[in-house]
C-alpha cells in the first residue's frame, strides 16, 4: 500500500490557503507552513494604515480556518532552504518532506536599489507595515498641532505617497477622508484639511495597469478631494524631512515628515532559494519563472505560484501580483495534483480576469468587470461588496459590515490607535 | 476682566476623562495630556490578551471622544516634572500652565523589588501588555505542536499566572476556555486541552478583597474549568523556564514557559514628582497621600484622583484602584471646580461602592451589587451589561456586543492573532 500523498504548501495567503482549501477532499495529507499564525486579506491593509479599520477585522488565524479540514496541518515556521533531490523543506528549526510542494511566499517591498529608504518610507504589505504607517499618519498630527514654527509645521501636514498604483491611490484617498472630515474637530490649534497630499507617479498616468479611461476618471476623483497628482515623477531622493523628485529635467524638493511608499514589490527571497537549488530563472524582481502547469521547470513536483511566479504564457506579459492570480492559481494546482493522482491529464492554467477595480473616496472608484468600465457610485458599492465577500472569514465579514456602516455614517474612523514601542519623543 | 480659568488634566484614563467630560459647560478652557492618543478601557484587557477581543475595541482616541467639548484641547505630551510655584506642568518638550491641576496618570506594574522579573512575567496594564501576552499564549501551542520532547512539551503547555485577583481570574478562566474550547479542532500533534492553567495567590483565598463567600464561589467555579488555584502560596524565583513557589515551608519549581503577571501595581513616577515638589506624603507603592478633597495637602489647586491616589477617610483603608473609584473621583473634582468658580462651598469626597464583579468563564461570574451577593449566569449577564455600558464609545459598545456573540455562539475567539516583531524564532 502506497504511502499517502504529502503536499507541503508554503505560504498561507491567497495562493496557498485556497489550495489547502481546494485539496480539501483529496486523498492527500497538507501541511501549511507560514511564518504568521494568520491569513492577511491585503488588499484591505490601506485601510488598517489610514485607522478605518483594526488588525483583527482583516486577519484570519490559519488554524482556525483550516480546522475542520481532517486531512490538513498547519505549522508555524520559518523556511530557509530546499532539498529538492530529497524532497525536503528545510526550517530554521526543522525540517518536511513532501510528495508535492506549493509555493506561495510572496512578495515583499522593493525600493529599487535603495534599501536605506525602507525606514523613511514604509511599505503595506504587512500588518506591522499597517499600524506604523497609521502610527506615522495620526503621530503627524499631532505634532503639527503642537509646533510653532509655520513652515515645519507646514512638513508635519505634508503627506507624499509614492507610487499611485491601486495601493497608492487607495491610500491617498483615505488619508485625504481623514484629513478633511475625520479629524475635523479633533483640533485646536491647526486645521486638519490644511493637509497636502501628495501621490507621485513614475508613469505617464495614474493606475497604470488599467484603462486610460479609468485611469482619467481616477485623476479627477483624486483632484476633486484636494490629492496632487504627479505623473512622469521619479523619486531620487527621501530623508527624514524631505523627499526629492524628478521630473524631465527639473528637480524638486518636497519638505515633509511622512512618506509611504506604494511603488513597487519584489519576490520572496524564497524564488532565490529555488532558482539556487533548481535551477529555475527569476525576472528581474525575483520572481520564478514558470512553466504553463505554473510548475518549476524539470520539476513537476514543485508548483509556485502568486506573487512569487512570473507566468508568461497568456497573452505575452506576465500575470500581474494580484490577489484573483493567487486565488485561481491556487484552486489550478489543488486541482491538477487531484487529477495527477487521479491518472488524468492536466491542461495549462488560464487567468480568468474577472476585473479590476480601485476606490478613491466614499462613493469614488474605478471598476472594470465583466468587460464593462465604470466609475462613481456604483463602482464603489461593487468594491465594497466584493471586497467584503472575498474575506475569509463570516465573523471578519460581519465586523467589517459593521465598522463601514459606522465610519460612512459619522464619518469616524474608530480604529485610529497609535500603538507600538515609544510614540515619544516628537522628534523622531 | 479676569482671564479664563485653566484646567489642565494629566492621563486620559477613567479619572481624567471623566473628569474632563463632566467639565463640557464650566466656564473653563481645558487641556487633556496624555502619553497616548486613546482612552484605554483596562477591565478588558484580559479579552485583548486572550484574543476575544482586538485592541481598536476597547480603546477610543481621546479627541474623538473629546472633539465636540469647545472648551477641551488635547495634548499628546509626556510630563516629566512639576513647577507648582509657578502653576507649571513640565513636558519632555514644551510646558503648560494651569489654574487647577488634577493629575490622574494611573498605575503600573509592581514586582516587589524583582524588577528582573519583568520581562519574564509581563503584566497587564497597556495595549502592548495585552498583545504580547496573546503572542506568548498563542506562541507556546504553536511551540508545543513542534516539540517532540514530552517534557519540553509539556512545559510549554503550562501556564503560570501570579496574582488571584479579578485581572488573575479573569486571565485563568480566558485561558482555560482558548484551552479547552477555542482551539480544541486547531492542533493536529497536541491536545490543546491538555495544558495545565496554574493560578498562585499570596493570601488564604483568591479575590481577596470580595467576601468569603464569593472568593469560595469563585474557587469553585476555577476548579470546575480546571485551572489548578494555589493559595498561600508566594512566587519567590522566575526563570525563562520556570517558576519557584514558597507555601509555608515547602518551596516547588513549576516548569513553565509562560507566566503572567497579575499580582501588583504601583502607582505612576508621577507620585514621586507630586512628592519631591509639594511635601505631599506617599504610600508604600508610591500613591499620593490626599486630603478629603481629593487635593494635596496644602495645594488646594493640585487634585489626584484615581490609581495615583491614596483616599484613606472612608472607612480606615484607601480606596481601592478600581475604575468606578476614579470615575467617581473624576466627577467630583469636576463638580468642585465648578462649585469653587461660583463661589460655594465643597463637601467631602464620598464613594459610593455599588459593588464589585469578577467572571470566570461562561455563565460564570461572581458579583455584589446593591449589597446582594450572586454568581453563575445571572452574574455573568450583570458582568457583560455593565462593561458594555461603560464603555466610552457607540461604536465599541456595538463592536464588542458582536464580537461577544460571536464569541459565544462558535467558542471561537476571533482575535487571535500573532503580531509584533520577531515572532520567530521558536527558542526564545
Amino acid at each position: 500500500m502506497t504511502a499517502i500523498h504529502r503536499v507541503v504548501i508554503i505560504g498561507g495567503g491567497f495562493g496557498g490557503l485556497y489550495a489547502a482549501q481546494a485539496l480539501k477532499r483529496a486523498p492527500v495529507r497538507i501541511t501549511v507552513v507560514d511564518r504568521r499564525n494568520f491569513h492577511l486579506f491585503q488588499p484591505l491593509l490601506y485601510q488598517v494604515a489610514t485607522g478605518g479599520l483594526s488588525p483583527g477585522e482583516i486577519a484570519s488565524p490559519l488554524r482556525g480556518v483550516l480546522n475542520r479540514q481532517r486531512n490538513t496541518a498547519v505549522l508555524l515556521a520559518e523556511v530557509i532552504d530546499l532539498d529538492p533531490a530529497a524532497y525536503r523543506v528545510v526550517f530554521s528549526d526543522g525540517e518536511i518532506e513532501y510528495d508535492t510542494l506549493i509555493v506561495a511566499a510572496g512578495a515583499t517591498h522593493h525600493y529599487f536599489g535603495h534599501a536605506e529608504w525602507a525606514p523613511l518610507a514604509p511599505g503595506l504589505k504587512t500588518i506591522e507595515d499597517a499600524t506604523e504607517i497609521r502610527r506615522r499618519i495620526l503621530w503627524a498630527f499631532e505634532a503639527a498641532e503642537r509646533e510653532v514654527d509655520p513652515e515645519r509645521r507646514a512638513a508635519w501636514l505634508t503627506f507624499v505617497i509614492i507610487g499611485a498604483g491601486p495601493t497608492g491611490v487607495e491610500l491617498a484617498g483615505a488619508l485625504s477622508e481623514i484629513a478633511t472630515h475625520t479629524l475635523a474637530r479633533d483640533f485646536r490649534t491647526i486645521n486638519p484639511s490644511d493637509a497636502r497630499i501628495i501621490l507621485i507617479e513614475g508613469a505617464a498616468r495614474a493606475l497604470p495597469p488599467y484603462s486610460p479611461a479609468l485611469s482619467a476618471k481616477a485623476a479627477a476623483a483624486l483632484e476633486r478631494i484636494g490629492v496632487q497628482l504627479r505623473t512622469g515623477a521619479l523619486v531620487t531622493a527621501i530623508t527624514p524631512e524631505s523627499v526629492t523628485v524628478r521630473a524631465g529635467e527639473r528637480s524638486e524638493s518636497i519638505a515633509t515628515r511622512t512618506v509611504l511608499w506604494a511603488a513597487g514589490v519584489q519576490a520572496s527571497p524564497l524564488g532565490n532559494i529555488i532558482a539556487a537549488k533548481t535551477g529555475a530563472q527569476l525576472d528581474r524582481v525575483g520572481r520564478v519563472i514558470v512553466e504553463t502547469d505554473c510548475s518549476v521547470p524539470g520539476h513537476p513536483e514543485i508548483l509556485v505560484i502568486g506573487d512569487l511566479a512570473h507566468f508568461r504564457h497568456q497573452g505575452g506579459t506576465p500575470l500581474p501580483g494580484v490577489a484573483p492570480v493567487a486565488m485561481q492559481q491556487g484552486r489550478y494546482v489543488a486541482q491538477a495534483i487531484r487529477r495527477r493522482l487521479a491518472g488524468r491529464s492536466v491542461g495549462p492554467f488560464h487567468y480568468r480576469d474577472k476585473g479590476s477595480m480601485a476606490v478613491i473616496g466614499r462613493r469614488a472608484a474605478v471598476a472594470k468587470l465583466a468587460g464593462i468600465e465604470f466609475n462613481g457610485t456604483l463602482a464603489w458599492l461593487a468594491w465594497l461588496f466584493i471586497h467584503l465577500m472575498y474575506l475569509v472569514e463570516f465573523d471578519n465579514r460581519v465586523l467589517v459590515l459593521i465598522q463601514w456602516a459606522w465610519n460612512y455614517l459619522t464619518w469616524n474612523r474608530g480604529a485610529r490607535l497609535i500603538t507600538g514601542e515609544s510614540p515619544l519623543p516628537l522628534d523622531r
